[in-house]
């Protein structure tokens, strides 16, 4: 018979917290209280990473590369470094889901032997410690994605992914937390709790990608993997202030991952990287396309890497100001604004975006994802009689739609995906939307109410960049906006928890 | 209230045979009795065709348009000639679900005038007549694909293929006929009746895409569009003798079709050319690819034109023998020995390809076909209370899935799939398998069996082109090996079905 799932969970944190070496255990003396709202200065300040350590540390991917291909660090120096910076950022914000450093530290030992055996890298990732989202399967270890079910149930395969990344001299050295079934959007589950914000712990890193924000955010990870199906990457990026891409499906392998609802199609995750600059999310980008991952997946696109060959020196640019359902919050407005700004200045063409179909198209995606009655999370719930979470009442009360009913919803999305691409061409050369991410900079605990921004996007299959800006809250700038109308009773809502 | 459905078909039928002007109907005299099987020699033998009408009507694609652009041809009697020809066709083959000639005529005009006056041809395909599938919508005219309830529901759009052609120059004039639902792989319905195969009418010319393939086969158009969800375009093609091409979905847009099972989507329909020639695929290809499709249907990939660059002078071949459940039969079991021994002989590398897969590839197939437990064809069927036809009993007899049921099949497909692209990989640098279309060479009305040596390509969404060998059925060589031992109780009735 099962445990109880508080049982469960309570040992899974427990083995998870062990898999830490003693070496790399913050001092109680160096612990900054909960009170310590921003613990992104900890690496820096409590003295108790080495500087070589906060050297690599606060390195980008492709500096890092360049430099155990110069042989000027080691593999095995750097994944050390960022095992101690993860294990860090683990006592800090809880982003962690599963920890295997010891394997992490072979495995760059390896590495470094075999670049001095040959003088070659194996790849274009050579000695790189990148981070995986939960639900990568990696062997021997559990893919829980939130779930005290599936506690003890380690994966007997690689995702197709984190194959191709090692085969491209990437290092694995722990996998990160989500959300239950990666639903929500913030990193909370009954397993391992609630990931926080390092840049402020008693706001959310976001969701469901919110372990992997967290880490890449404290400088755990210079580089992570997360995935999306309805702003998955983007929103926890967006609340951590660093880079994602969300791909178009079929661009990267989404293969033999776990999900919270296996086989639901009508619209697809996908997984993208996550960084904190656009080189390494290009740098990730090309490395994966140039493996040819349609010869192991065979819904990945047999499409090369394309550069952009001319670049337009005048963009044409339409601006989402809001979706038409919940403005974004004064801080998210104003980014918005000087970032128009600036491209204005910079000699780009601005126009408006009509947001008229922004609405039926994130009400399209809600009924997606609930069509199985939410049956396939109760399975995963069943198991250790695990009660459904507050945040996932739509998936428990949800009916059950028949086949022929979701045929319909197909065709209510495509007729919405040609309507959206028809807005999009009658612009005439449009290069991009520019749009916030989220109506939030972030947002406390238990308060993300608005997944429209990102959503609609998922529903239409576009690439989608989130970026940082430059522009972050400002009590004192952002007060004179506060009273706008609302779009409606969420965005009054969205307006009364930001006061 | 609804007219009974016989009385809507017979009225249909008497409507589509009005629109053929009296001068192109065949003479009492010259019409071939129905005991004359092969009537492809009609056109040449009849006396009824000019030498002109003969020429144009036996050219290529290519040929055609070459000769427009000179200015040998005008694309009115391009056209006219293979409206005549069509008529003959509709005639003594019935393939043809809607005609509009008097307007074909009149685009191919415009045409000619604009071609007069500029000097230029409006696109790759000025001036040639494309004949389309029932589904393919045009303004103003039915696409009840097999449905007696859609008579009389004309369309208000055109679909974006449509659409893509006519601006390439393309002139439509004529859709043809399919099965109810295109769910059968003959072409028979309760609207229009059935297709007969120009090369011996006891014969079917397959299905669904068979009004195109009798159309082409017996030389009234130079090229069709036809769709393929588990052997639509090939079937026909390998029935008749002639060419096409299966693309993945993606390639060419399916945007604004009608389908018999609209909105079903875990295996994808696609459309293609279907002609006498390899040469005209490629044109068609080419030309609806280079006009970007996916700039007006966001399902298509935007993935240009490749040539194929460096033509390797040894290919490595797999050959599917038999897939496990049904033989070929002895013509086409012949016609694969036959054309092994050529390519070995031209060096080519040949391999043995293992068809354990294959049964379960079917089976998923068809438990996709009917998820909606048959509900799409009964809302099609009530209206006008249109009984199921026999060969549609499993539509009629299905349960219906749930959404969660189907979610679990579409994991049991991408499993499969990903199972198939490692047995490709496992071949390393295999560049095509070879396999029969079907066991039959073609088959006599109502015996059409097994549609497996098609449908598992529709599972994978592999590309694949039916072509003619060169061999055709032959009553004493093919004797001989007429007693092979059945793999199954299909197997067993095909062979009985073809002594």
């Amino acid at each position: 018979m099962s445990a109880k799932w508080e049982e469960v969970a309570l040992a899974k944190r427990r083995a998870v917290s062990a898999n830490i070496p003693a070496d790399w255990l913050i001092p109680q003396l160096l612990l900054p209280s909960p009170a310590e709202l921003d613990v992104t200065q900890f690496p820096r300040k409590s003295g108790w990473f080495t500087p070589r350590e906060l050297d690599i540390t606060d390195s980008t991917a492709t500096a890092i590369l360049c430099k155990i291909a110069g042989g000027t660090w080691s593999a095995e120096e750097v994944t050390r470094s960022f095992c101690k910076r993860a294990a860090a950022a683990q006592q800090l914000t809880n982003c962690l889901s599963e920890i295997f450093f010891a394997e992490a530290i072979e495995s760059a030992k390896i590495l470094d032997e075999n670049f001095r055996k040959t003088g070659k890298v194996v790849g274009p990732l050579h000695g790189l410690p990148i981070s995986l989202k939960d639900n990568f399967n990696v062997v021997g270890r559990d893919s829980t994605v939130g779930f005290t079910s599936l506690v003890g149930q380690p994966a007997t395969y690689n995702s197709t992914l984190v194959e191709l990344l090692e085969a491209q001299g990437a290092v694995r050295y722990c996998k990160t937390n989500v959300p239950t079934a990666m639903m929500i959007a913030e990193s909370v589950n009954n397993v391992y709790g609630r990931t926080t914000n390092p840049l402020n712990r008693k706001l959310t890193s976001g969701g469901s990608s919110g372990g992997e924000s967290a880490l890449i955010a404290f400088g755990g990870s210079p580089l992570g993997v997360g995935t999306d199906i309805g702003g998955s990457l983007r929103i926890p990026a967006a609340c951590t202030g660093i880079f994602t891409l969300r791909p178009s499906f079929g661009r990267f392998p989404t293969q033999r991952c776990r999900s919270g609802l296996a086989g639901q199609e009508a619209v697809q995750s996908v997984n993208g990287p996550m960084s904190k600059t656009l080189g390494d999310i290009v740098l990730f980008a090309k490395t994966v396309v140039d493996a040819q991952p349609w010869l192991q997946d065979p819904k990945c696109l047999p499409i090369p890497w394309r550069s952009v060959e001319k670049k337009k020196k005048k963009l044409k640019l339409a601006v989402l100001w809001d979706d038409g359902m919940v403005a974004p919050t004064p801080p998210v407005a104003r980014a918005l604004r000087e970032t128009v700004e600036k491209l204005n200045k910079a000699g780009h063409e601005i126009l408006d975006w009509n947001p008229t179909l922004h609405s039926q198209g994130l009400d399209i995606l809600g009924r997606m994802f609930v069509a199985d009655g939410g049956k396939s999370v109760r399975a995963l719930l069943d198991p250790t009689a695990e009660p459904f979470r507050p945040e996932m009442s739509q998936y428990e009360n949800a009916p059950e739609r028949s086949v022929h009913d979701m045929w319909q919803l197909h065709l209510e999305r495509s007729e919405f995906q040609r309507k959206y691409l028809e807005q999009w061409m009658s612009y005439g050369g449009l290069d991009a939307i520019l749009s916030p991410t989220t109506p939030y900079a972030s947002v406390e605990h238990g308060n993300f109410k608005h997944v429209g921004y990102t959503g609609v996007f998922n529903i239409v299959d576009y690439s989608a960049v989130s970026f940082p800006c430059g522009v972050t809250a400002d009590r004192e700038k952002d007060a004179a906006s506060l009273n706008a109308a609302p779009l409606s009773n969420t965005c009054k809502e969205v307006q009364q928890d930001c006061k």
